[in-house]
């Protein structure tokens, strides 16, 4: 089975330059995907450098959906953005998933808009995956919602159980709420009420998550709010950085501490890769009639090909599918597609 | 000015052997304190190890709140606990603060109970303080409270920023609102209607801060929602015990690595103290009639003596009074005390 990425070529910090050399490697690298590179014509054909490569295409968008842009002007005005047409190119059927680095809320707004939701599904969501202790865990949402009620928690399990199952190839992957206490009684009304849900869905629901378990690995799915998770994760990439600049600063300080980082380069090499957060990039946004993963707005080449084969991946594995099953087996307990 | 500290010493994971053992570094290291020791009699003497120090007093309590007692249990049925003659003390006049390491729920229940609020202000917040990459930011609220209003989060920038301003010294120190994007049009209500209520407020506000804003030092005070607050420091906590975990694994891996280790020890040791979170143990509950400081419940003596000095310094330079006097100043333009 061959499947599609429409890249929409414009976005992000970096642009065509970031998102054209990620696409060519993507397809050099795997036999069994093709990518249709939405763009600006003259600013994305120069970058090709003549290359003739049949599962490469091209195809021209006139305008581009700016980083502050609000996402209800993206939708209205630019009818013609790389963003639109990539995304027109997976409800056509032409592509299997969309990807893209730009505009966080345009992408979010469009896409809805263009795809619509699954039945079922009220809200999309933003997934991502973070490293832990013994491997990973995928979490949600991360700055979709920013209300979310307990019906909405549960479809977000839903959809990271679903997610995790098809491309994981697991079949009750754990899933847990991110909470401020283990005990039951700890957290809002939401939560509370969401605990509920998740105990009587069916799902493999390991009880609440508190901040520093989502780095223990005690769940593979994590559910939150998305305020919550958006503050969870920044403040994680925030200390990251911190850490990561201290110890440049510690081991730059004098002639012995540069000896010792000379010597303990390799270590500290291996030490990075591992939690790379480049590795990490591409978030799902989970709900919608197509697959569409975001890309991180800063990422480079290597980043955004990680972005690309984890659409690939999502589409390979029937990710769509997988959810829509869940949710029709829980419809009958349930009627999730009647809360509000 | 001397200044006394009431400690519940039955409090914590380690109990007495590291409460007492800090206590008595406490008084030894500093001239102008006093501490009452309470908790157990028999208990606490043994530790003391026939030590007269005229500035430590032992008071017996005959009861100790557990960890996982139910806080309204606590207040009801163990009038002699450590942890409440603690705070007796402190109601009395006869301590200036009072730390415990213990049930932070008890605590925060039986502190409101003996205590009351001071006027004005209708929660406590837990505040502690974290380190960035330009010195250090006090945030609150951590998870005293998991439902806060725009109103709280005003009195919480306004105990802050007293706080601040009192041990700090400063004038005008910086008060952020935690939230998901810089932009005003970010965040849910809540947080929408605070940023106008912290623009009102006659406060040095300067708008939101993303989590990742949180370690770039952005704001000196950063307020927030007691449930994101306690995710965002458990998150943080989380990263930071993986990657030291992952980091001496990486420096464990073989006889070259543990060379490498050797060599990089002076380098590793002053990283780790810069951001040893016991040099930041001491979390204080602002907003009631007396000084109260929450001590992490695996603290050690090093850390432990860190939470004392907090209380002590909270003492000595009259936050309670310039936490008063700001809310004071406020009261003409806005209502606060009325608030629901």
């Amino acid at each position: 089975m061959t499947v599609t990425v429409a890249i929409d070529c414009m976005g992000g910090d970096h642009g065509p330059e970031v998102t054209v050399r990620a696409a060519l490697e993507f397809v050099r690298k795997q036999d069994d995907v093709r990518a249709i590179l939405v763009g600006v014509d003259e600013k994305i054909r120069p970058l090709l450098g003549g290359v003739v490569e049949p599962r490469l295409t091209l195809r021209h968008a006139s305008e581009v959906v700016s980083m502050d842009e609000s996402p209800a002007l993206a939708i209205r005005a630019k009818k013609d953005s790389s963003m639109r047409v990539a995304l027109d190119a997976v409800r056509n059927g032409e592509a299997d998933a969309c990807v893209s680095a730009g505009n966080t809320g345009a992408l979010m707004a469009i896409s809805r808009f263009v795809l619509k939701m699954l039945p079922g599904i009220d809200r999309p969501a933003i997934c991502t995956v973070l490293p832990t202790m013994s491997g990973h865990v995928h979490v949600l949402d991360l700055g979709a919602n920013v209300d979310c009620s307990p019906e909405h928690l549960l479809q977000f399990a839903i959809m990271g159980v679903s997610l995790v199952g098809a491309i994981e190839h697991r079949e009750r992957p754990g899933v847990g709420l991110l909470n401020i206490g283990e005990e039951d009684i700890k957290g809002n009304d939401v939560v509370k009420r969401a605990a509920e849900l998740l105990k009587d869905s069916g799902l493999n629901f390991v009880g609440n998550v508190e901040g520093d378990g989502l780095y223990r690995g005690e769940a593979d799915v994590v559910v939150c709010d998305g305020f919550v998770g958006n503050v969870a994760l920044k403040a994680s990439e925030g200390l990251a950085q911190m850490l990561a600049v201290s110890l440049r600063q510690e081991f730059d300080r004098n002639l012995l501490t540069r000896l010792a980082a000379l010597i303990s380069r390799p270590v500290i090499g291996r030490f990075k890769r591992r939690f790379d957060p480049r590795r990490y990039n591409g978030a799902g946004l989970l709900g919608l009639c197509g697959i569409v993963v975001k890309s991180h707005g800063a990422a480079d080449a290597f980043a955004f090909g990680h972005a690309l084969d984890y659409a690939a991946d999502a589409a390979r594995t029937g990710v769509l599918e997988s959810i829509s099953r869940r949710i029709a087996q829980l419809a009958p307990q349930r009627p999730v597609a009647e809360v509000a």
